[in-house]
């Protein structure tokens, strides 16, 4: 098994995370000049392989992501973390650890935009399904600009126990849901947190919405009334960072 | 020229928000169930004409963009605001009207899911440039969930000119940047408010930074050093929508 990273930020970013799971660097053979330079002096620098190759071939080996003419190969399967992992790696890096859990997200973008919030604004893991939810591919690095190389993720069987298991371990659970009574910055987000977020279509399962402790929305005044799923967990995750600052 | 809405959400937010721009809706030809069947009720409360139509002539309408069975077809261009009457819709529902302009912003999915936001968390209007920018497509339409149906969207030609009028009309005007020393969350978001959003690869242009009042960035804590450029605008609506309530 190969896993194959697109793009001058995905390839950039696992560089930066860890090269030693890259084997090797695909770079489109025209001169490279600015970001692709860039990329390819950190290959170098890591003592990585690099292997001018021509458009088509790239083309082949990206099926369809884009590249802008720079693809890693990993040896192996993306590093999941099981629910143990990711509560050790969380609680090594705060007392009051902040994670985000899917349920059923299975559109790649989001999946990925999320995985870029979570990194970003400072959470310390994603819990995700093993099943029902998109896998890391490479659209979903690229998607995540990267982010998923210095992601902490959990594959779960069963998200509801997930959560359980999470309560036992002192976490509070808020979840997502359009039509809460409760708005979201009427909540207490500090201390060890997991929030969950569903899929656009559908919202959080029935199970999982009763495992949460809260559910809450994020307010909307027009007439649309929800947000893109990325959108959400974007702006759920920086209100939570606002009151734990 | 004639403009295709494709999908469930598509379809019923212009129904909702204005059936008249409306020509004439195609449906599946299996029997329609759901949230199909809601979609078939407001058309026929509408008085429009719903035409049973095939999976093949459908894929063939929607060109690619997913349609769940449902396609709307409009007469004319998508009906784009100029500044001045963006400007008046904006008063007429606010004294403190609330703006998101965006520089250069091409992706499709982007700007839907901006302007998903905006309507959702009760921006008053959307700014975007005539050229180097998506302009509504099926694809915006659908990525937005509808939202493009509600929204009162203008086209310049020259933003950095738009931001000036704007501050003329007493507008403050708030960039994103992520390298700004300013936190957007120490910044007053009171008042009439432009927020402007940048294209994910290259920011905002100078010409644009130099006629904003204010750059802000978003407070990021982890190793990657940006949002999706939607999250980013739905965070700073959301942040400024939080200030003033």
């Amino acid at each position: 098994m190969k896993r194959i990273l697109c793009g001058v930020r995905a390839v950039s970013e696992a560089l930066r995370a860890d090269p030693r799971n890259i084997n090797l660097v695909h770079v489109s053979d025209a001169s490279p000049r600015g970001a692709l330079a860039e990329v390819i002096q950190l290959a170098q620098a890591a003592k990585l392989t690099v292997e001018p190759t021509d458009a088509l071939a790239l083309d082949a080996l990206a099926k369809g992501v884009k590249h802008q003419g720079v693809i890693a190969v990993c040896g192996g399967d993306y590093p999941y973390l099981d629910l143990d992992a990711l509560l050790q790696h969380a609680r090594a890096r705060s007392d009051a650890p902040l994670l985000v859990a899917l349920d059923e997200v299975t559109d790649p973008h989001n999946f990925g935009a999320i995985v870029r919030s979570a990194v970003a604004l400072g959470a310390h893991g994603v819990i995700t399904l093993k099943d029902r939810a998109a896998p890391v591919t490479a659209t979903v690095v690229r998607a995540s600009a990267g982010a998923t190389e210095h992601a902490a993720i959990a594959r779960v069987t069963n998200l509801s126990r997930a959560l359980e298991r999470l309560r036992d371990e002192g976490f509070t659970a808020v979840g997502l849901a359009g039509e809460a009574t409760t708005s979201l910055r009427d909540l207490d987000l500090g201390g060890a947190l997991v929030l969950v977020v569903g899929s656009e279509g559908s919202g959080l399962r029935r199970l999982v919405r009763e495992r949460c402790d809260h559910l809450a929305r994020i307010d909307l005044a027009g007439p649309v009334t929800s947000l893109n799923a990325s959108v959400a967990a974007g702006v759920a995750l920086y209100e939570a960072v606002r009151q734990r600052r």
